[in-house]
């Protein structure tokens, strides 16, 4: 008999980060990294924890969204939202009256995904199972009934997602024991952050070489001879061999993303990340303008996804090939039912998956869902990795667990959502003490 | 002297339509027409009046955003604002820690607009003009420095604006009177709701035509059969030259649409509106498919725009030739400042402005946007109309007026966005008469 929804609660729990510019970008100056923390209390012991990342600022509307959305959840059982889960999901994203503030998109988005993450956590919690090996043990036909296809059949039918899925079953145990021995592979991002100084970028770089990381990212677009300065010195410390990534968070104009990453292209970055607005699709696919300019077009590639906010961008942005990498969103995509459906979309494509991470919590969250995608998805790790950032993994009940720069399988079960009940406290917005004694 | 904005303060204000089906369309099928309503109080007799427009549940998310937005706004004078209303725009849209929230889409879009709206209605008040005159008589340079041109001066720099600008000031005051004497052209959307009876939609269609109404939009997308036998009734009712667009309100995947309006297109309609998905500008490009499918394609177009929620989503369905009519909306876009952008973007690209109007006071303040585009921009009535929907004026202190199906230009100062105190107490939710009375 599975667990009850009884009641939704919905907390606004910030990091004071800005203070030493963890996690600092060209468009985000100052984020104090945060979430709407949500928990589902059922008639049983059984608790279900989900949460949204943010930046801070107007997580107090996403809280108000989250509470909005509650009443659709409210009086559900398990049982009755797994049996018809894209049911469920499409109760959450097309209410014919809220559906008018999205649709799927924004606000009311990344708080729908907040609910759902909470909604998986319970049932892998209920299963006694970590998510992704709830994943990885579904057929094919139950985790396909989990997406909501609407907007995406002329890319991707039911059908032809049960034949990807059945496609890929020979050799999954073996990938299975594969990743639970030696892990996920991972890049970090924790060295390079706008507002670090150079000798900080340094110290960092040396530690993280020194702990066996081979990919690095670094943040740029803020100024053009700081870059050139920063690319060089970290392509300097870590040599030819080994990986960089630059990202410049939506950033610039589409001219000036050209001429810009033309300056830096000496540096031989794998991919630019986010070169200008998460919406722009067309002007995503710039890269075809480097190769009218340049000739390192193959060093000049452009991943765009970070912040693309469902999965019908990101169908165009397969369908234009205006992407070489698709970046996964555990939080900003319709939690696993929606990532489900683009990982399955990215395999059409052969484009492969590299989840955005970092943040407070997306690390903990985005690896179930690599994980099953390399198990019961690409069956590849070539040109793969999931970004890793170093903060804050204290105040989960199970952090990651990093081991020579992969991700190790999580074994507790749920997905990784829960928080300490003291950090929660502590955190809170604006009454817990943290916060209290920083606007005394 | 201009006003300083010492206090904003923003309610939720529901109309119940759905208890008659006004509204009623393929995705939307019971909306309960709302505002997010804002009014800024100045340390003069001054009040800026603004809102956007919501179909009811969630609604008090937007008004969370507004209030979230508003300490961005107290503190600043009218004159810091218009002397660089472009920064203003970009402090409300770029906030370091709240642009995650969107950015420029959802929640915190439709409530920024809100915003705006009401410092636009502040501004005209203060200059004692209706805003559309406001924005006739301002200089280019003025107007360009309304707008917020990050990522969009691959297709429209601020020179070209201008220069657009310039050129269309020939005739300018001839076609100010010829507004003043005729009123700008209608079409009108009360006939057709999705949940009218055939003997309803009969009815309003004959009076409509008997008040001189010649082009109409009927709601689809529901059921094909029923949409064959209303499209016939509608198109008996009308005859053969007056004008009929449809509009299924995003129901459809892509295929769906090309193989369901093809089914429609011996109705003749002039376009087909938002068949699919709003995010979907490679989708919308499926008109293209209707050329290689069947012959009809002159009157198989497709305008797709009434939720597309910013100006890079218009300037790629500009590029992509995946509309040709723009339907610009006053509460989506970010205000006057968005419309400006796209109604030049639009100009440059030689495709008509056709505003999304109805709703509660869409009517209002859309009028304004497209006076002003037929005077200074476009200076074509060809092929254009502003959308009429006959609802919800009377709690308006400056209600639209309509003669022979043409709006005729409003004179009181402001945007037209001011509600009546009376109305706005009656039906604030959940606390208003009204709503009380229905949830007895």
């Amino acid at each position: 008999m599975l667990p009850k929804i009884i009641n939704v609660t919905v907390k606004d729990v910030r990091f004071p980060t800005s203070t030493e510019q963890h996690g600092s970008d060209a468009m985000h100056t100052d984020p104090d990294y945060s979430t709407a923390y949500v928990v589902l209390h059922t008639d049983s012991e059984l608790k279900g924890f989900g949460f949204t990342f943010t930046l801070g600022k107007g997580t107090e509307i996403v809280v108000c969204a989250v509470e909005s959305l509650s009443r659709l959840v409210v009086g559900k059982s398990l049982e009755e939202i797994v049996r018809d889960f894209r049911g469920f999901y499409r109760l959450l994203t097309s209410d014919s009256q809220m559906r008018w503030l999205g649709p799927e998109k924004g606000v009311i988005h990344v708080a729908t995904a907040a609910v759902l993450n909470a909604v998986w956590d319970l049932w892998a919690r209920a299963e006694g199972k970590p998510l992704w090996k709830l994943l990885v043990d579904m057929d094919p036909e139950q985790l396909v009934s989990c997406i909501d296809f609407r907007y995406i059949t002329d890319v991707l039918t039911e059908k032809e997602a049960v034949d990807l899925l059945l496609k890929a079953q020979e050799g999954r145990q073996q990938r299975e024991d594969q990743m639970l021995s030696e892990g996920y592979p991972a890049y970090t991002t924790s060295c390079a952050w706008l507002g670090y100084s150079d000798q900080q970028l340094q110290q960092l770089c040396a530690d993280a070489l020194r702990g066996g990381w081979t990919r690095f990212k670094l943040k740029v677009g803020a100024d053009l001879e700081d870059d050139v300065r920063r690319c060089r010195l970290i392509r300097q410390m870590i040599g030819p061999n080994n990986t960089l990534m630059i990202d410049a968070n939506q950033k610039w104009d589409v001219d000036e993303a050209v001429s810009w990453v033309s300056r830096l292209a000496e540096f031989k970055p794998l991919w630019i990340e986010e070169p200008t607005s998460p919406d722009d699709i067309l002007g995503q696919a710039l890269r075809y303008r480097f190769s009218e300019t340049h000739s390192q077009t193959e060093t000049i590639t452009s991943p765009f996804s970070l912040k693309c906010h469902n999965r019908v961008m990101f169908k165009q942005l397969l369908q234009a090939s205006a992407l070489q990498f698709v970046q996964i969103d555990s939080c900003r995509l319709g939690s696993v039912n929606e990532n489900l459906a683009v990982m399955l979309m990215a395999h059409k494509f052969k484009v492969p998956v590299c989840p955005h991470s970092g943040g407070v919590g997306l690390c903990e969250l985005v690896q179930h869902l690599i994980l099953f995608d390399y198990i019961c998805v690409s069956a590849s790790l070539n040109n793969r990795m999931c970004e890793y950032v170093d903060h804050l993994h204290e105040h989960f009940t199970s952090p990651v667990v990093i081991k020579d720069a992969h991700y190790l399988p999580p074994k507790d079960p749920g997905y990784s959502c829960e928080m300490l009940d003291s950090s929660v406290q502590r955190y809170q917005f604006p009454d817990g003490e943290v916060w209290l004694q920083m606007n005394k």
